[in-house]
């Protein structure tokens, strides 16, 4: 299990969709722990249920606890979110860097074989009024969303996707870029420099042929038209469809001259 | 208003409850500009409002849409959410890279005084059934969202959060991104979509009239054709300049005729 060092723990939550959610947005990011704290709604609910769509396992093995301090029990790194700064000496990250921390204190438990000194929470607080000074006490590192100053109020099963994400984001670097094609679409053998520059002659012919080199700067033109299409990153498979669009072009005219 | 060159597009979606969702995860970031293509369900529902939080005025002025390309028009680039893998040559990104490379564009629109270059949206899909293939081959770029390989299944309004936030991560950060030119060349304004499409009809016209469509899958070869060119990022300059090729082509047919 991938995130078994994690646990996300929600503080008083009243809204049941709230925790669907939650086990949902932590479930497309492959993390499986969800304590709940002192919950003001029944995290069974249909609405949580709705809510956390295929994810009902994570909903299930949810583990409840009347305090904190109980749902922390074994931790080694406790992470709060909070929106507001606070006037005391917390420890404040911004979310990737925390999230980078995490995946560092991840590796070093690895390198050390002591799987439990990464174990962690991440800690969010009540829909309205997030978490007490008392439970804040609770955290090692404060983590703060950067959101827009005008309008930071991030719906708390949001957060846990943001957190999820970064969470997934570190520990998967360096592979966490990958799953793009890069520059060449998928399914492709990208053509060979001779295969652009058959290519290209073909279709400076082509151009020349229907009169239309001859009326520009053909140097110019010919390396504009190179550029396109070298940016296009054309693959083998593409460069013989062009080919047979260009052959069309020149023999539908050899048909009319006929 | 910091993020006025991106539009969030919404298509054919079905619970107002995402929508509101998708309103607030929108603010927390400070995205602005939210369209529905084809709305399911009345985007100003009680459901929808709800879940917008203090972020309705998002809500009230989000624009409705009959089509897809009504909703993108004017738009230079084109990023489309999958889930999926596909088939066809699209350029594929995961969403660090394709957010990394919106505020390049974003950079070098403004490096050059032309903030409409930076024009953009992101198209999310619907619920069940995310984007068709047509929608698609509206994009010059598919985001690869990299998730839990067994359970992919991203909530829309949770999905467009971790799009804005790679978007805010990634324009405030922008000293990552110095020294290249983005995805398109220097001095060269983006065609938007709408040059875009009249090529297409005209490259199209041109290739039915040369007997080459007729006879291949004309469907298929003509997204595999759009393909290539959306891949190219084209400026207007050199649409203008493909265009007037194809008009010789045709016109060369023409005067052979008489």
């Amino acid at each position: 299990m991938e995130f078994e060092h994690v646990r996300i723990v929600l503080v008083g939550t009243t809204h049941p969709g709230n925790i669907g959610a939650t086990a949902r947005a932590m479930h497309t990011m492959g993390l499986q722990q969800l304590c709940l704290v002192d919950p003001q709604c029944d995290p069974r609910d249909d609405a949580a249920v709705a809510r956390a769509a295929r994810a009902e396992a994570i909903l299930e093995q949810a583990t409840q606890h009347a305090t904190l301090a109980a749902a922390l029990s074994g931790c080694q790194r406790v992470y709060g979110l909070s929106a507001r700064p606070r006037a005391e000496r917390y420890l404040v990250n911004d979310l990737r860097t925390a999230a980078l921390g995490s995946a560092a204190l991840r590796a070093q438990a690895e390198a050390t074989g002591r799987a439990e000194w990464a174990e962690q929470a991440w800690i969010f607080g009540r829909e309205r009024t997030g978490l007490s000074n008392a439970e804040l006490d609770h955290c090692h590192e404060l983590v703060h969303i950067p959101t827009n100053p005008y309008y930071s109020s991030l719906n708390v099963a949001s957060a846990v996707q943001l957190v999820a994400w970064e969470l997934r984001m570190a520990h998967h670097a360096p592979h966490a870029l990958t799953g793009g094609t890069g520059p060449y679409p998928s399914h492709s053998t990208p053509a060979t420099v001779d295969t652009l520059e058959r290519f290209f002659d073909h279709l400076e012919q082509t151009a020349t042929t229907v009169g239309y080199l001859e009326r520009q700067n053909p140097e110019l033109t010919m390396r504009r038209l190179r550029n396109i299409f070298r940016r296009a990153a054309l693959g083998e498979d593409e460069v013989r469809m062009l080919r047979g669009l260009l052959s069309h072009i020149l023999d539908s005219r050899r048909w009319k001259k006929r």
